[in-house]
Parts: structure tokens; sequence; C-alpha cells
């Protein structure tokens, strides 16, 4: 397949090589001309075999592309989807942000004007972070395993679209995750966002107090290690998906303001015991364990559920009539494998 | 030296194998029957030049230890302390417990009653903790390179014990740390009791949505780590500080409500910015690089001095009347080496 990745940071970086080590012609472009000049020296050095290219502008990239992979930050998404227009592009588009809402509504605006499709779209966000950034720390093999949303509103994104690319993630070895971009938004605030901004208040605090910082060490260190991320990312990310991350932050608030009514009465042990116990279990079957494979039609509502109770998709039928899914094991409070 | 150690769990058991392994005669003791066989058949298979004893009673362990070390969680420390008594035991005593004022008043009741000192006490903890427990977990070489505070108040530890305690410590590799049992208290209530509690209240609110739970990848993992430890080791923890707890919490409630406004705001992106850039700034500094070393007078007043500014003990002369000290060399704004 002929496929173009505009924005070649970490995640732009490790599509465009996943996708190019898979046997894909692959055309990279990035605003940044150090970038361009980076990609284009480690292509050199790629096996020949898992090479791609390095196009001067967006135009120069997308001619034989039959999918453009839009991989950067949601206030560029605007400026690359003109671009796709004023270069005549009308293939499939998908990009990685981390809000799918707002990026639905740039698609609506610019590759849907006038309610007539230029190009077909599919919302896509890997869950594949790290604080490393850049397209030195690109790896191919950053999706294998990791959770891969691929948005499916019916009004945005047709089957076939998200099928067809549902089948290229699959071949990276992703968890293919169906759901709707406002289910999505909420989720990530709850596991992505709020964390960032509950680190970040936390290594705030400790940092008033010279002896809190010496004295530091696993539950600080894993608790803010996402503190460190740069800030403009995290406000782009957290503030574009201001919607959701407010209503997030409010349920957290509300947990922590029972913890905090805990500590003040006369057994605040025995409270805290209590107000532990849920939490603590939760982490505790978390991440879920898969499920065993079925067969399921692959039909927008029969994926939007597998979505909604956390499954995901393994493999597309060559004829896209039926998808292979798991659904995670719902945890047993005997601690037995569980019989649901 | 002969040393007793009272309570065989992770952190009891990896202090008896520290030092039995750096040559001391240890005795341990167990409340668990099941505990002490563990560690009595871990004991034959140890090699000969690092092993330890398992006796059948407190009053067993004690009578040739010239220090017993505690290490049972809060809630069993008064009950040492009165076997302590009651074998007539007049040695030093250390204890490794997350909370210090607390331990602090139950030795004053129990083993300076009349206020006649029966044995000497200096209130340790070493910052060494993880979501694995049990003696099974037991690891000598858990305390090479971290922070343990030594307690030194005036008016209850003597200026001798604690350099003594110290100096043994430093054998392990640890960093001493000098401080005030209530600026521990508050330090670990920021940096490590509220953690806990955010990590709780992140895992609750997340497990209400299977979609979430599938979605959450690395900031999540990290974010909640330790809510997985047992509810009721952390309710001892924070309910035993709940004193110091309580506004330290209230610290990082005061943040978050910061962010929360911020993300109302018409231009949530920008105040978020600005939000996060402290914390962020503060997260990259740490941990703290070690200064230079310095040799510092051991009286009281300069290592508390030194313990507040975030230092730590590194060496005790053989007559006692100096330390080897590092202060962490705080961190330049411009990236370079600090000049200060």
């Amino acid at each position: 397949m002929d496929v173009a990745v505009i924005g070649l940071g970490l995640i732009g970086g490790s599509v465009l090589r996943a996708l190019a080590s898979t046997g894909h012609r692959v055309l990279g472009y990035d605003a940044d001309p150090a970038t361009r000049a980076t990609a284009r020296t480690a292509a050199a050095r790629a096996p020949a075999s898992g090479r791609w290219q390095v196009a001067g502008t967006v135009r120069d990239a997308v001619p034989r592309a039959e999918l453009v992979v839009i991989a950067v930050p949601l206030p560029a998404v605007a400026g690359v989807l003109g671009d796709l227009v004023g270069a005549g592009y009308t293939g499939l588009v998908t990009d990685v942000t981390s809000v799918k809402g707002p990026v639905q509504a740039l698609v609506d605006q610019h590759l849907y004007g006038g309610h007539t499709r230029i190009a077909g779209f599919v919302g896509g966000h890997p869950m594949a972070g790290r604080e490393t950034s850049g397209f030195g720390a690109a790896d191919p093999t950053l999706f294998a395993g990791c959770a891969w949303v691929l948005c499916l509103d019916p009004q945005v994104t047709a089957l076939a679209d998200w099928l067809e690319l549902a089948a290229l993630l699959i071949t990276l070895k992703a968890r293919v995750v169906p759901a709707l971009a406002a289910d999505h938004d909420r989720a990530v605030a709850a596991v992505s966002h709020v964390p960032h901004l509950l680190a970040t208040a936390l290594a705030a605090v400790a940092a008033d107090d010279p002896l809190a910082s010496t004295l530091a060490a696993g539950s600080f260190r894993d608790g803010t290690r996402v503190a460190a991320t740069r800030p403009d990312l995290v406000a782009a990310m957290c503030g574009g998906n201001a919607a959701a991350v407010g209503p997030a932050l409010d349920a957290v608030l509300d947990a922590l303001h029972q913890a905090r009514a805990a500590v003040d009465v006369d057994d605040p042990i025995g409270a805290l015991r209590a107000w532990l116990g849920p939490g603590s279990a939760a982490r505790a079957a978390w991440p879920p364990r898969a499920g065993t494979p079925v067969e399921l039609p692959a039909r927008a509502d029969v994926l939007l559920r597998l979505g909604r109770v956390g499954g995901w998709v393994t493999g597309v039928a060559e004829d896209r009539r039926t998808v292979t899914a798991v659904r995670p094991v719902p945890p047993d409070p005997a601690g037995s494998p569980a019989a649901r």
C-alpha cells in the first residue's frame, strides 16, 4: 500500500517505520526541516527492505498515497487537512491525535465541506505515549500489544474504511478498539489526561520541601513520572479535551474529598481502609485479561458494542464480512477463573 | 554487633539479611509461626558467613542484643515495646515504621516511663517500599542508595545513639537523613502517603468504564501502581499519619482545583500550560543530584539543618566528632551546572 505520514514525531515516526518494515511504500513529511533531514538520514541507514522516503511538502507526499496518516499535534491538524484538500487528495485519511471529537469536527469542516465527502476519514489514537519525543525516539515495534482506537461514528466514518484501516493496524500487532469519538474522549480523559494533572500537582506540592524531595522514592517516582512531559504537549492534550477532562477530574476530586473526610474521623485507619478497598481491587484486576477469540459480524453496531465492553478486534476477514475479536474476562471476586 | 530484628516482613527481613551479610550476629523474631519457619529455612540455605538465627519469642531474641530493630506495623509497636521492657532490655532501640511522631509518643510512654530512660531510642524509616511484601521478598541490597530517616528530636534521642545507628546504616549503603519526627511525617505525607491516595482514587474512577480500562496505558499504569498495595497497610500508614496527611492532601486538592478552573476558561490550553509549568520543572529536576561531600561537626543542630535542606550523612568519623555529608545541588533554571 502507498502511505503518506504527515508529522514525524514519536508516533508519526514510529508509524512510518512500522509500515515501512512491513512492506508498505511510505513517504514521510514533517514541517520541521531538521526533522526531515533526520528522517532522510535514518532512511538511508535502514535495511533496504524497510526504507521510506521523505517529501519536501505535503503536496509532494500525497499524489500516489492510498492512505494519509496525520500525526501532528491538534493545533496543526486543520492546516494539514487544508493542504490535503489543496493537493486534491481523495483517498483514506486517519490521524493519531489524542482527542477525537475536535478532530472529527475539523474533518467535517475541511474534508466533508458541503456534505460532499472528498476523502474517507477514520479517526485513530494509538495508546502508546512515552516521555521521550521526536523522530529519534521512533520505534517500529511501539504498537505491538497496544490499544489503538479507531472511531466509528456513523456520520463520519464508513464501515468499509474502518475495516480496511483495522486490517492494516492489526499487521502492526495493535489491539484495534472500536469507539465513538465521545466515548473515546471520555475514557482517555480518565486514564490519560487526568493522570497527567495528578502527577503534576503532586510534583509541584512536593517541590516546596527539600526534605520531601530527598525522601521521595518509588510511589513518588511512579506517581509523578508523566509530570516531566513537555507542558505544551500536556496542555494541548488536556485543554483540547476540556469538555471530557472537566467531569473526569471532578470524579477524581469527589473521590479525594471522600478520602480527605476519612482522614478527619475518629478512626481514620478504619475509614481509609473502607475507602481504599474498591480502587485497590480495581487496580489488582488491571490490566484486563483477554478472553477467548470469537467471530463477530462486521457491523458498526456490533463493533461499537464490543468496544464499549472493553473488547478489541484481532482480525478482519478477507471478505470484510466478519471480524475476530476478544472481550476482557471480568475479574472474579473469588480469585478463581471467572464463570461469567 | 549483636542485633535483634522483631518483625520479619519485607523491611525487617531485608534488615536482617543485610546485617547478617555484613558480619553482624542477628537474631530474628516474627509473631507469625509460618514466617519464623520460612526465615529459619532461608537461614539454613544462606552462605555460612551471612547466617542468622530465629528466636521463638521476643524475650528469647534480645538477651544478648546491643540493638533491637522493631519492624512491625504501627498497631503492633506498643506490644513489642512492652515485651522489651518485660525482658529487661536496656540497649539501643530503633524502628522502621513509616510514621515517626506516633512511635515516639509510644516510646515516651513505654520505654521512658517516669522520665527514666531504660533504653535509648532512635526512630527510623527507610524509604524502600515495594508492592511485594513478606519475608520471601526480603533483599539484603534493598537499602543501597535509599534515604533512611533517623529522627533526632532532642527530648527523645541522644546524639551518641543517633551517630552509632547512622554509622551502622551507612555500612548498608543507605543515605542517612537527620530529621525531626514532625518534619519527617509532613514530608512522607506529601511524597508517599498522598500519592497512595491519588493512585487509588484514579484506579477507582477508571474502573467504572470498561473501555477506559482497555485504553489505559503507561500514564495510568504508573500513576496507579501503588493502588495495588494491600488496603490495610495503606490505611495504617495514612491513617496513622492523619495529622500530616490532611494538610498534604489539602495542598494537592488546592492545586487540582486550580487545574479544574483552568479547564473551564476560554483558553484552557493556555491556562493549563501556565498551571503545568512549575510541577513539570520540579519533576524534571528530581531526583536531586548530590553535591560535593563536606565535613560537618557532629552536632544535633547542624545535622537537623542538613536534613532540612534535603541533605544526608554519608560517613561518621571514628571519634564521633564529625560526619561527612552531602547536600543536594539546587537545580539551575538555565540547565547548566548550578553555581550556587
